[in-house]
């Protein structure tokens, strides 16, 4: 700080403090050089290098979900913002809440079309829900401030501030007060009786949850509101953050496969909506529908992501007379370890006898982690936290933004192989920060979602050009070595037993660890 | 092929063939099932699989630079586009013709808003010269076709075409035939004139290079108009594309460092631009202009990339009586080999005293290698590939698109360590294709470049916290067990002897090589 006269860079920093942004996730370039700078002048921020933007927006998706509040970004003009947009759109899919700070060209330079310009805010709009160019370095403290209103108004939002150089560098910088956050929305009580009545009415209803309806609170009126309505209880398929294990109230999850989530979803006459969509296929399938429940179902939104989901949720309790000590709990329940050969189940049953209290899962097992719900559900009581957009490439950078956020947990990141490949460069970043997550790496070396997924469009008998493009292991990835090369040490296992002792062994490391598991 | 029946997808495949398209550089998903399975039964396309978007968008740049036509990419959705923009931002800036092609999701399921769903358009604009989305399985073909024609109408550009799912599955392709390519534009005979007589008038000329006319046809009809007129030549600073060393005609970049390009521009009174822009700072600086030539330097464009360049200067060296015969060659000169400690000046002798016969050489080097042109000027001819629209990550891509090109010249892609990590994955489909490259890596374990742009946006004295922000050495990347990681055989050397040593060894390897020289 040089005194009163700072200059924009130095107003933004001051201001992200003043609006309680404790971290910043930066792949900075030239035109970001003042911010780097007034990270020095100014204390208050924690800035965490990451060596590719899909890692710092990954990771700010993941503090988000932790900290519930919102990290900044710093990244470097479109094509920075660019490499960043896959997990800015798992992010928004997320509602996480992130300041996406964007250094640009001076904005008397954008005329001379150098090199690295290009339409930022044409880029950022497909992913934000608040864009804004700041003009001169006076405006920037106001526009940051309500940058971070914009990110953390309910439910949660990307908000792109892209900061042209000479706003940054020029004097005159003005730190603005945090602005006040707008409210969760309140659900209407004619809106909550409807339910209630829905629900009073019959046995054929579901409440299919989303959002911070999935946080324990919202669980327990829930759970409670099933127990005595008889209802069922569901959780949209990709959830952003789930808190579960013994002793809560357990919820399934919608299946990935369109036939399974059919079945599931077979004879629900009214769903109730809490934060959830109506439930969708991921990928439409020739001759399949798109919607997922039957055809005869009404839907009801009870509560968008914009409301208290938890306070909807004690209104609807109380409307149909439940309490909470009546909601179900899930009883610990530790499957026992397994031994030989390493199958999808014998996986499943490792993690669910010896998931730590506690844990931060981020899984993004892909097609190896189907079967994971059912046999952690009574583990020690967890965080659950999904790939919620379906752009592969986040659970790194999820890892490390939550380990960042609760540096007292363990986080464990279960880890797709091909899915890791997109970002493995954030495993570097969990080793200069000695951020404490345990990787396990399902190294099945295929895109194998995608061999089912080439069956299920209708693709027949594919030959091997085809299968080609879906095999990973010719040559097989070496995870050990890249772990390695990025400073993280690692061990490669290829039995059921050297997995649970490594996944022991690595539960007792105090900073990042990594297993390959050889499927 | 299903006879005349054919769906969607297999008339892309038959398109893209019978329009001369022959590489397909690949990242696939669900949506892209279909186009995966049409190149079983479609013969003619050679499909490289890379294991993150921009791999593939920077190999079809490279692949493009080398082989003069457009390879297509196949991506997944937006956010497997929003990985590749970066590179694509990059291939924009060289003029690169690319056929990118996006899966969407089947049109009817866009409405139910699935996890995926993005503005892919809104994406594609920010780098493509050319966006559709085709309707139907009955317009895929002639769509393909079009968009074969856009890339390649001169100078080269980026034509985006997006498929939804249901016209790739659906049956109705009709295969287009390949339509033909725009002619780059002719220059006018009074232009030409015009800039004959600029050049006859003084020694204060400087004819400006850019795009094709720094192929080995245009430099020397423009190195005869220099020694003729007494014009000055010179390459913009970033090229796609220089054809160099004994025997050609030498031309200089203008230098990155702003002060530099100031000096070297002095003087310069009229400026004649041939496929190039007139030359602006890459960044602004306080204080500094963004014009990098003399403010009473008068400009001509004589020529722009859509122009036919080698014959606007063929028509210039008559106008002023110029002939090839006139033109300076650079003489064969070799550094003698440095010994010692590793330092710019002897990689750079390193590299002059051993650079091959006809390598493609692909340089992202950054900070590293400003002193290599010197230095390689009279090396064996080759060509000097640089990263054109300053998105770093490129040069990793680059080298695997031009060696799946040229698979009978030595590619050696001269590597910054930062630059180097944003796709490193890269490395992977070099190993997978047996692809015949050498990859240096310029271990100097920081963001090097940026040390110095704090200085010249004017940041003095940066503290603790900002320089950790451009280090890279905790903990030190270790490029040798990356590269093994990849299944890329690797050499770290600390020493120039051993440089040179492990150079000329890695230049006998049939496959890719990497060194890592720790400077």
């Amino acid at each position: 700080m040089n005194g009163p006269i700072m200059n924009g860079a130095e107003s933004l920093v001051e201001t992200l403090v003043a609006g309680g942004v404790e971290v910043c996730f930066t792949n900075p370039g030239t035109s970001e050089m003042h911010f780097v700078a007034a990270l020095d002048s100014v204390p208050g921020i924690r800035c965490v290098l990451c060596l590719f933007e899909g890692g710092a927006t990954g990771a700010a998706d993941g503090y988000a979900r932790m900290a519930e509040k919102p990290a900044a970004t710093l990244l470097h003009l479109g094509p920075g913002l660019g490499n960043g947009i896959a997990n800015l759109h798992n992010a928004r899919r997320a509602r996480s809440p992130i300041v996406n700070i964007i250094g640009d060209h001076a904005t008397y330079h954008l005329q001379h079309d150098a090199p690295l310009t290009s339409d930022i805010e044409g880029l950022a709009r497909v992913v934000s829900a608040w864009v804004r160019t700041t003009p001169d370095a006076a405006s920037v403290g106001s526009d940051a401030a309500e940058a971070i209103a914009a990110a953390a108004a309910p439910p949660g939002g990307i908000a792109t501030l892209i900061l042209p150089a000479d706003a940054a560098w020029t004097a005159g910088g003005k730190v603005a007060p945090a602005r006040p956050i707008a409210a969760a929305r309140t659900v209407a009580p004619s809106a909550i009786e409807a339910a209630a009545q829905i629900l009073r009415a019959g046995k054929e209803a579901m409440l299919m949850l989303g959002g911070t309806a999935l946080r324990q609170d919202g669980l327990d009126w829930a759970g409670a509101i099933a127990a005595r309505t008889g209802a069922r209880l569901m959780a949209q398929g990709s959830n952003a953050r789930v808190e579960r294990g013994a002793g809560r109230v357990p919820v399934e999850r919608v299946p990935y496969p369109v036939d399974q989530a059919f079945a599931v979803l077979k004879g629900v006459r009214h769903l109730v909506l809490v934060g959830a969509s109506a439930p969708v296929a991921f990928f439409a399938y020739p001759g399949k529908p798109g919607r997922l429940i039957p055809e005869d179902c009404e839907v009801h939104v009870l509560a968008t992501p914009e409301d208290d989901l938890t306070v909807t949720l004690a209104a609807l309790a109380e409307a149909v007379g439940a309490k909470k000590s009546q909601a179900p709990r899930q009883a610990p329940m530790r499957p026992d370890l397994p031994t030989g050969a390493i199958t999808l189940d014998s996986i499943a049953a490792t993690l669910g006898a010896l998931l730590p209290e506690n844990a931060v899962v981020c899984d993004e097992s892909v097609t190896t982690g189907r079967g994971f719900f059912p046999l952690t559900r009574g583990a020690a009581p967890h965080d659950w936290l999904q790939i919620t957009g379906g752009a592969i490439g986040l659970g790194i950078p999820l890892a490390t933004g939550a380990a960042v956020a609760v540096p007292h947990r363990k986080v464990i990141n279960l880890e797709a192989d091909g899915s890791g490949m997109y970002t493995l460069q954030a495993l570097w970043t969990q080793a200069r920060e000695q951020l404490d997550v345990l990787t396990v790496i399902w190294a099945n070396r295929s895109y194998a979602i995608l061999r089912g997924e080439l069956a299920n469009v209708g693709a027949r008998n594919p030959g091997r050009k085809a299968l080609d493009m879906l095999s990973l292991d010719n040559p097989a990835l070496d995870w050990v070595s890249l772990a390695k090369g990025l400073g993280v040490e690692g061990k490669r296992v290829t039995t059921i037993d050297a997995f649970a002792d490594a996944f022991r062994a690595g539960l007792k490391v105090r900073g990042p660890f990594l297993i390959e598991v050889v499927i």
